[in-house]
């Protein structure tokens, strides 16, 4: 299996497909800095409306990127295969996680639409650049992910709860962490919440429901985001006959600049 | 017939409804100032996805502010009754104009799915405020709109041309309206063309496709806006059995403020 190379966020994004492609399964924060990084919904075309619709009454945690065709493998923003680019995906079947693994050619259908939504690791390079730290990356671990108690505005048969990552951020840095992130709203935005989880119904920090624990620092405060694994929450809730999306932290590298989706 | 209220900019939403619902037909460019205005496509449950997806696709024309439920004659941000409370609709089928009317009532169906689109009546206020004129609100007509030679990237069965607004900026001023509506992204933001309108396709600026023509005066340029119109070129190029629109310039008066669409 391909190793984690060192020079991973001077990468192309076809040379971090590549890499996924060949079995390399890693968290692509850090991956390919300027470009685009996308969570991937795919669900059948018979409840492709209901997301779509779940996307437009969600636009914070649900921003759509790009929709393929049915049973299409690429996407105007992905020049690769959506089966097996990607590092990691998982399967549900009913709601449940059948398989989490790192090709499904095996389970694609023809019916399946592919839904790329915009993922908050796009802007951790302009955070980079700031000098604003992301622990994540420094600590080589993925992005704490936490269900929350806020509902998304449902629509049709898909509901669930709003689903948030979260970078301890210096205090006096959450001024500019908040100003960075609100340019990128195609990729989450600003943030949602700053300071207590508990106002977001989160009962431990330590105990992410996707992604791993990063350690919050005295003067430093939880900043949270919206979070493109809203849309498996809402399968896990809603369970609809077959879906599959990927691995959170496990995203999908595109060929789109991030600076096509900076707002003046 | 009720007439038109001198002081249409100061109504309330539900004030200006009421005055469309008993009857009055008019552009509603310069009314309930503070408030977003939008553009109606309804179409059947069955061509809801092909249409969403078309303005997930063509987000500068159709930039979607509400979804219904079929067959709901309200919207989250219209509390009002869709079939009566727009000054005037067009019902088609199968891409033509069967009828212009001020009541859709007996048109209604159950399946019938309501797009509410931004409309750029909403900044105008915003444009007036810092001083840029407005020559339709100055001239007591509709704005005039075009349809252009660009097409729309199409999405299942929909496909269709580009339409915009035009209205004639001092050139000095371009700047100010560029940037000004460039904050109402939600309301088709930033002009799309500044200019020639031969660039676009357009042959004569005095034989608008809808609305009114009005007068370029030396020193002005024309300025195009994409235009919520678009989804009905869309309706008239691809003939989907049955579809109702708002008459151009006649828009559903939102309960939504302005602001609520303005970005940093």
């Amino acid at each position: 299996m391909a190793r984690i190379p060192a020079g991973r966020a001077r990468l192309t994004p076809r040379e971090a497909r590549g890499l996924f492609r060949t079995g390399l399964v890693t968290p692509t924060s850090g991956w390919a800095a300027g470009w685009t990084q996308a969570n991937l919904i795919a669900l059948p075309r018979d409840r492709a409306y209901d997301f779509l619709l779940f996307a437009q009454r969600n636009p914070r945690s649900c921003p759509v990127l790009d929709v393929t065709e049915p049973g299409e493998t690429f996407a105007s923003i992905f020049d690769g295969d959506l089966r097996t680019d990607l590092p990691a995906y998982r399967v549900y079947r009913h709601g449940e996680q059948v398989a989490e693994v790192a090709d499904v050619t095996s389970y694609w259908r023809d019916d399946l639409v592919c839904f790329l939504i915009g993922c908050s690791f796009t802007f951790e390079a302009a955070l980079l650049e700031a000098g604003v730290p992301v622990r994540h990356i420094e600590a080589g671990t993925n992005v704490p992910m936490y269900r929350t108690d806020r509902l998304c505005r449902p629509a049709g048969e898909l509901s669930g709860p709003l689903v948030v990552s979260m970078r301890p951020i210096p205090a006096e840095l959450v001024p500019a962490a908040v100003r960075i992130t609100s340019r990128y709203p195609a990729v989450h935005g600003a943030p949602v919440h700053v300071g207590d989880p508990a106002v977001l119904g989160i009962a431990d920090l330590d105990r992410p429901d996707f992604g791993d624990a990063v350690e919050v620092r005295a003067g430093e405060l939880p900043v949270f985001w919206a979070c493109g694994v809203t849309p498996q929450a809402a399968v896990m809730r809603s369970r609809p006959p077959f879906a599959i999306g990927h691995a959170p932290g496990h995203m999908a590298v595109t060929d789109a600049r991030d600076s096509v989706y900076l707002v003046p």
